[in-house]
């Protein structure tokens, strides 16, 4: 076996240090044009090929960012993998897939997680348990929740960034367009229980139903789940009495409220706006197509992927204390109310 | 700063060989209850964690496999993402993700792939040149590529396995049920004109309408995109000429399907199935979806991703020849033809 060359090859036939090497590949690292172009030629020359594994042991940079998943079946979320994908990768960093089981602490994966050397972790559609937040502190790795918020309380919260959407303003512009729109019986179609999401856009959509003076008349339970949503769908339609019937819905995600309308124009023909008004939340693409034509809350992904990224590279570098953005929220019009 | 435990101070204390200690924490190894018994004891209570990127440049394994992807806008690719990522993570492996630009070879990752020495790479949506396929077998790194195979020939053919659908087989289905529902004048809405898929997918759709007496009367190309696929499907119907027009369209797959069947029934106000029948290919979640069920041509994804895994098991493994796996197709019949 022919040994592979090193960075020291490299550095002494372009008669530069072993760290100019080392800068070279390291991407984000600074050096001169000159440096850069005597080290690549060099390393080409010698066919010397940089052992990410290994810089990393010795920068204690994996290059790897941890991205916790728990279920990819809400549209909302493949598209985050792709964003935060990319604009890792334009940075350097590449992003190390963990699926943890739905509506569990995501702890069974930390230690796996740990094992990699990750340089940070992003925790989306997951539950970060105190557990983990205190493991992660302890070895330093900065943790990011995105679109979740621990709702565990202190520990967890102190230990980590979050990035979030405005929630509550969002609930507040879905109750203020459905009751522009005429609407007066208004239901609320929740997501997980404990989420984070579900809870601050129900307190948002209350809070201004009750401005205005209205109430909320019913509440049902979807858990973020597409059958579990056209179940409770139904339920919103048992009375016989039309008059003790909703007439419009706000659904705690885009996922849902799909899942919501095939059942209100399929099962129960009634007519969307005119019979019931429904607004989403997410503004995935499907909630666009002809079909459908959700109204929704948008979700700005590009901003919640920057500013997932920089808060991870704040803490990295320079050990910031965590903080928590909250990106706003757009209400987007379509056919549905 | 405290001194980490080492491994050999887990052996020590746990009186077993350093060799016994790594096995334990290497997913697969072989090791015996009594000796894995003792060795987790010592590192629990020394606080021993192992590190996989140490590892890895000891038994040259990272348990990293890189996932290339060129976009995820299809419906399908998030579903492989995610049991792909199950998948090796019960194997004790994990999913780093590659971003390559659409309909470039994904040649520009290459470099960075390899620099983390990953164990395998699987190949998805995106293309395999002779430069990446030569480059990871001078290596040693397998490459799978998952539904899509190199359309150029010989060599990347030769150093690298495929999983993909028996797509002409798929196609043959999508003609002998069109036909079979009286349909006469067939159109195929095509992807990517260099996709191995859609070349495969429209062969064997032509193959089955020639053996029963059919041509393909109208041809048009999507590109695997949904706002190309909704022009691409206005084509179709651009002659005044009734006769002239196609009763039925065979789409490359569920994503551009959906994106036809919104064009079909709001811009041209046409019925499906009656003045139009729709046959898509893939299955996605959303061709299951009330407003559209679609008939479609299902990709069985849980075997596809058991033979990536596989392949890559094998080879990683025994170094045995590359080979190609197919799984079959099934025709799913809804509502659109």
């Amino acid at each position: 076996m022919k040994t592979s060359p090193r960075a020291q090859d490299v550095a002494d036939l372009a008669n530069v240090s072993q760290s100019a090497v080392s800068r070279t590949f390291t991407p984000g690292a600074s050096v001169s044009e000159e440096t850069r172009r005597k080290v690549l030629a060099a390393a080409q020359k010698l066919g010397y090929r940089p052992n990410a594994l290994a810089r990393s042991l010795i920068t204690r940079r994996s290059r790897i960012v941890a991205l916790v998943m728990s279920y990819l079946e809400n549209q909302f979320y493949p598209l985050v993998i792709e964003k935060l994908s990319q604009k890792l990768q334009k940075e350097g960093y590449h992003v190390l897939m963990f699926i943890a089981e739905l509506d569990e602490a995501a702890d069974g994966v930390l230690a796996e997680i740990l094992q990699y050397q990750v340089d940070g972790i992003v925790m989306a559609s997951a539950m970060l348990s105190p557990n983990i937040a205190r493991g992660c502190a302890e070895v330093g790795v900065p943790v990011v929740q995105f679109n979740r918020i621990s709702m565990l309380g202190g520990l967890a919260r102190h230990a980590s960034s979050s990035v979030t959407s405005d929630n509550h303003a969002g609930g507040r512009m879905a109750a203020r367009h459905l009751v522009q729109r005429g609407y007066r019986r208004f239901g609320y179609l929740a997501g997980l229980e404990d989420s984070s999401t579900s809870i601050e856009r129900e307190r948002g959509f209350r809070d201004a139903l009750h401005a205005l003076g209205h109430d909320l008349h019913q509440r049902e339970v979807g858990h973020y789940d597409f059958d579990l949503a056209q179940a409770a769908t139904r339920r919103f339609f048992e009375t016989d009495r039309v008059e003790d019937r909703v007439d419009a819905i706000f659904v705690a995600n885009d996922h849902m409220a799909i899942a919501a309308l095939d059942v209100l124009r399929q099962d129960l023909k009634l007519r969307v706006p005119e019979d019931v008004g429904v607004v989403g939340f997410d503004d995935v693409p499907q909630a666009a197509w002809g079909a459908y034509q959700l109204t929704t809350v948008r979700q700005q992904l590009e901003p919640m992927v920057d500013a997932t990224v920089e808060l991870l590279r704040e803490q990295m570098q320079a050990e910031l204390r965590p903080r928590d953005i909250v990106v706003p929220c757009v209400l987007v019009e379509r056919g549905t109310a």
